[in-house]
């Protein structure tokens, strides 16, 4: 297995899709002295003239004044940790992207949203190499170069195998992330992990657009929507449980309450959706459905809501 | 009960919302010198200056110069019979526009979309007077006082009586339409001719708007809101069983095969929509759903679809 605990090294760190997600955590290990590789397109002349600055509510700015960046992952080569951090409506660059970055050791965490990245990976380079990882902080990208994490927290990572327990290098991934100043999770089981963060995405986000571009409060507000809310979670709680996770009521209960102190807030999807940019429609929604009626689920409400997503999330041409 | 046929005079005719619906079946009984007298709004200057002209696929146009039009009725009076076509979200001015016209004997037929709207007159003005008709035709207002039906045969009207066969009645309006060159069919099911028409509608007007604002084709094309369609029609279809009625699958089966031919038609509900005024959500989408799930019918696809119909369908400021 690559990456098991007496051979892990994770001293050379490659980053795919440094948008705000991947620039804070490359930031944020670089400027604890790791040796971070970042792939950059639209940002590449900005960054390299003028570093990669980072806001944080709960710590002090970091500002890199010299990155590590690259137009292409061959200029990178093999490395030890690669962080994927592109859209999942990307998904389909990371076979031509990934394999220079790739050698036998090689592990590959991905931090993207929804299901299917893990398993995506573990097609193209094989299983044993890849680990998910959640992101629960609020990471903005202000400008070419400037990025935000606005969680007072700070937020924290979930991190995990894709099957099975928490092993040495899911610790090992804890450390690495630790000495970055982010606080990581490691969890024993990511799939449980991944199905209670689609019970916060798949309603908020998806109900945020298709209601015509709402923020949280506005389907609080809705009491036909804020239903609406509670049949979805339930869907997904249901497609949970035949997949062997019990996730409680509790949990679902606990949503609303906290969620309300985040006032008008614009989840993710709705943050791309106004940009005019492609929603990550199949890792949030479709999934999520094509999992749950594989084993048998009804989930009428997710099929309608994931139907009008398809035509919704599509990218504007301005 | 009012007009009942032996004594049943239609007249003196009040039409109440004279957009285009009541513009057009009021302007094809005047230039078939029926007496009708249009209650007036925002069209009141134009369409007394310069008439009415109806335009139309099937038959020559008609210009009606001089339009008995008023700014309210108090100054028409109580009237043999009472077209309302007003939209569906303004019924709450219908108890203080409509009891100037009622007499004893006033029959009020109704041509409003969705369900409901025949239960909300009996209830402002007793049981035995109201009828409804379903309107099978397109018609736009192109400007103040120009309507237009652009259904190439002229399309038609079905007419009945809220609960039970046709009376004699309804053959009388059926004549008194047929003078104004207006295919009128008598049913023997208002109730049922009601749920078919939604089976339509619902999903049509529905998705186009909630998909983003897109057309009859682009549903059709898109595999996930054709199934949706169908998804929505089998609620519809189950609701009207609890009901009593029964809508054979075949019935579901011919409305895409029906609906190909229209190609990029905007449904009415859309054109609302695109021009940022309320749609009818609640005669089209809540009635129903409120039927079906009081009879114990799940309807989860219509369910969702309301409630970001409610968000989306109100009006917008401009």
């Amino acid at each position: 297995m690559p990456g098991s605990s007496n051979e892990l090294q994770l001293d050379k760190i490659a980053v795919v899709g440094s948008g705000a997600v991947g620039g804070y955590f490359g930031g944020c290990l670089a400027a604890a002295g790791k040796d971070v590789h970042f792939l950059l397109r639209s940002d590449y002349d900005a960054i390299m003239a003028s570093g990669l600055r980072i806001q944080r509510e709960h710590a002090p700015e970091i500002h890199l004044k010299s990155v590590q960046g690259y137009r292409s992952t061959a200029e990178i080569g093999h490395s030890d940790l690669v962080i994927v951090a592109l859209k999942t409506t990307q998904n389909r660059l990371l076979s031509e992207l990934l394999p220079p970055l790739i050698g036998p050791n090689t592990v590959v965490l991905t931090l993207q949203n929804g299901l299917g990245n893990v398993e995506y990976l573990e097609e193209l380079f094989g299983t044993g190499r890849v680990l998910g990882a959640l992101v629960y902080m609020g990471i903005n990208r202000i400008s070419a170069g400037s990025i935000r994490n606005f969680t007072k927290t700070g937020g924290y990572l979930t991190l995990g195998e894709p099957d099975g327990p928490a092993t040495p290098r899911v610790h090992l991934l804890r450390q690495l992330f630790a000495a970055g100043q982010i606080d990581c999770r490691p969890v024993d089981d990511l799939q449980e992990a991944l199905w209670r963060k689609l019970i916060w995405n798949v309603p908020f986000n998806g109900l945020a657009i298709a209601a015509g571009g709402i923020t949280c409060d506005q389907i609080l507000d809705s009491p036909e929507l804020a239903d609406l809310g509670i049949s979805l979670m339930k869907e997904l709680q249901a497609a949970a449980q035949a997949l062997g996770r019990t996730i409680p009521d509790s949990f679902i209960e606990a949503q609303y309450p906290f969620t309300r102190p985040l006032g008008a807030y614009k989840p993710s999807s709705l943050v791309d959706f106004l940009a005019g940019r492609e929603v990550e429609v199949e890792s949030i929604w479709g999934e999520p459905l094509r999992r749950g009626q594989q084993l048998g689920v009804p989930m009428p409400h997710l099929a309608t809501l994931y139907a009008l997503l398809q035509k919704l999330g599509q990218p504007k041409s301005s």
